[in-house]
């Protein structure tokens, strides 16, 4: 009874999500769909990423509760709209279609980075009606979150180990984590950037602008 | 319809919640539900304070897959139980109720440890017979933590702020932490803690003990 219905919500969110896609594609942008523990930095990976990029950049940040994160973005005078879950673990492709909407023109010719609820779990299992997904994962958390919490390094294109400054400070084991993300994926790239220092980030946006060239040209 | 048998789930949990309550009150028990984001250091913060601690401890480790963390629990000569969810977000009290089983006599006059799955949001929903919650969370996920997942904050008898020996390399407004605590939760203790040098476990632990002998006097 129960797995019948996740099952209907599940269905009903990928009739919604390729709308979504549609939507995106009619307005020549591509849309990442962030996910990351609390406390990863994915706002200010977002954030830094968007300071370095030269291509017209929106965010839609989600969280259970509040506008902290958006109201940091909107500090740097990026376009953001913030969506709340009110208690929900994931963010939905008909809460995506709705800020879309609100964003209106000025996610036209753009990337629209989505800042997921942070949770390494639930929202590995919902698309949202993106291009693909990006893991943010960082070093304080230990490198055996791929291990543990597999389904978002499988599905992610790309991963990010973030806070690559405290490496000297916090135990981690970078080959063990590269294997986990490797076995899971063997196709995906893994980026590591220091959102706070800038570390990194030039390789991530020169990949990021080779996916958004590339669909543009498709 | 969804909210309907969301309902039901919650309703059919708490009956077992009430059991396994039952249970650990026939065993001269207490039972601690442990909920953090993933690397919040919850296993190293149990494993810690069972080193320090003078009542027999037993532990049962959440996971979505794996059995990393019970093999480190286990090479402390602890006694544990992995439970997976098998893609689950959050342990339920049915899970607990087959755990206890499993670990028969060795959880009588003991504390029962478990690690809920490493997640903020969904944990704090699900009652799964515990006598109390506790928060984990690390300084490196940062201040804002208790703003953006109130729930498990005001639901937690006590939060522990984990990973202080981080204080000098990371940003973390202390201020700001205690009083999103304080405001979710104002009979709510904080304890600070390093799981990795000790600080502070003697505090939470004598305070711990006390839990315990209140609950058997009663």
């Amino acid at each position: 009874m129960e797995i019948k219905v996740i099952k209907d919500v599940l269905e009903a969110n990928n009739y919604i999500a390729c709308k979504v896609k549609e939507e995106i594609a009619k307005r020549q942008a591509m849309m990442i769909n962030i996910i990351g523990s609390p406390g990863a930095g994915k706002t200010s990976f977002i954030v830094k990423t968007i300071q370095y990029l030269d291509i017209k950049s929106v965010v839609i940040e989600g969280d259970v509760t509040s506008d902290i994160d958006s109201r940091k973005v909107a500090e740097f005078g990026i376009p953001v709209v913030q969506v709340n879950t009110g208690g929900g673990c994931h963010l939905n492709a008909n809460i995506i279609d709705l800020a879309l909407q609100e964003l209106s023109s000025s996610a036209e010719n753009a990337i629209i980075f989505v800042e997921n609820v942070g949770n390494l779990i639930c929202p590995a299992s919902f698309d949202i009606g993106e291009d693909f997904k990006v893991a943010v994962s960082s070093l304080p958390e230990g490198h055996d979150k791929p291990y543990k919490y597999p389904a978002v390094f499988e599905k992610a294109r790309a991963t990010v180990l973030n806070k690559i400054d405290l490496k000297r400070h916090v135990e981690f084991d970078r080959d063990s984590f590269y294997e986990g993300v490797k076995t899971l994926n063997p196709d995906g790239y893994i980026f590591e950037v220091s959102s706070l220092l800038g570390d990194g980030i030039k390789e991530w946006i020169q990949w990021l602008k080779q996916q958004f060239m590339r669909k543009l040209n498709h």
